[in-house]
C-alpha cells in the first residue's frame, strides 16, 4: 500500500505544496510544530533515511538546504531546525521547523492554523525560492 | 571565546572521539538521549547549519550518513534519527542518535553511561567504519 505521502504526491490527497523537481516534492505539515514546519520527502518511497542510496541522499540533504534558506526568509524565526526521525510514517521525510525554542522541534507542542494561513505560509516559502 | 566543541576538537576538553578527518571532528554525547548518541561537527566554528557554504554543507551531510551507517551496525536500535537544532551551543552540530522511541530524540529522556561504556561505544562505532 502506498504511504500518505507516496498519495500526498500523487496528488489523491491535498496538501499545501511548497515545490518540487524530479526526485522531490515539498510541502507543508498538517499538524504542524510551529508555522512554516515543511517537510521535504523523495518521491521514491524507501523507509528509512540511510538505507536511501548515496546519490539520492545527498541530493535530498543538498535541496532541503535550498528549502530551509528560503523558509528561513519567509518566516521569522531564531533559525531553522532540522530532524529526521521517520517512526511514525515509513517514508523519508526531512522536516525543516522555524525554530524560537527548543519545544518547537520536541513534536509535543502543535499550533492550529486555518486553510487561508496555510495557503499564505506555502505561497511566502515557495516565493523565496 | 571558542566553543564548547573547539575546545573538544583541540583537545583541551577531553571526549569519547570516534572519528575524525580534515573538515570534521565526531565524538559521543557526554550527556546522551540514547547509548550511542554522536555529534558530527566541523571543524570551522559557524553558529547555524544553514550559514555553512553550501561545499561544507554537503560535506557534513554526506560524512554524517558514514558514521551513521557505521552507528546503526554497531548499535541495535530501530533506526538511526538525526536531528539538528543548535539554540544550546553556537557552533554547528548535527546529532545522529540511535532510535527504539520517539522520546528517544525529544531531548527530555537522558541515559547514564560509564566512563568504560562510552568507551566501549566509541570503539564499536570507529570499528565499523
Amino acid at each position: 500500500m502506498s504511504s500518505i505521502f507516496t498519495k500526498i504526491i500523487n496528488g489523491e490527497i491535498p496538501s499545501y505544496k511548497i515545490a518540487e523537481n524530479d526526485d522531490f516534492f515539498v510541502f507543508l505539515d498538517i499538524n504542524p510544530n510551529a508555522k512554516g514546519h515543511t517537510l521535504v520527502v523523495p518521491k521514491k518511497e524507501v523507509n528509512k533515511l540511510f538505507d536511501l542510496d548515496e546519490d539520492l541522499y545527498n541530493k535530498l540533504m543538498s535541496y532541503s538546504r535550498k528549502i530551509a534558506v528560503a523558509l528561513e526568509k519567509a518566516i521569522p524565526c531564531e533559525r531553522i531546525g532540522m530532524a529526521v526521525i521517520g517512526l511514525e510514517v515509513p517514508h523519508v521525510h526531512v522536516h525543516l521547523i522555524p525554530l524560537q525554542a527548543m519545544e518547537d522541534i520536541q513534536f509535543v507542542k502543535k499550533v492550529k492554523l486555518q486553510k487561508e494561513e496555510f495557503e499564505a505560509i506555502a505561497k511566502a516559502i515557495s516565493n523565496n525560492l
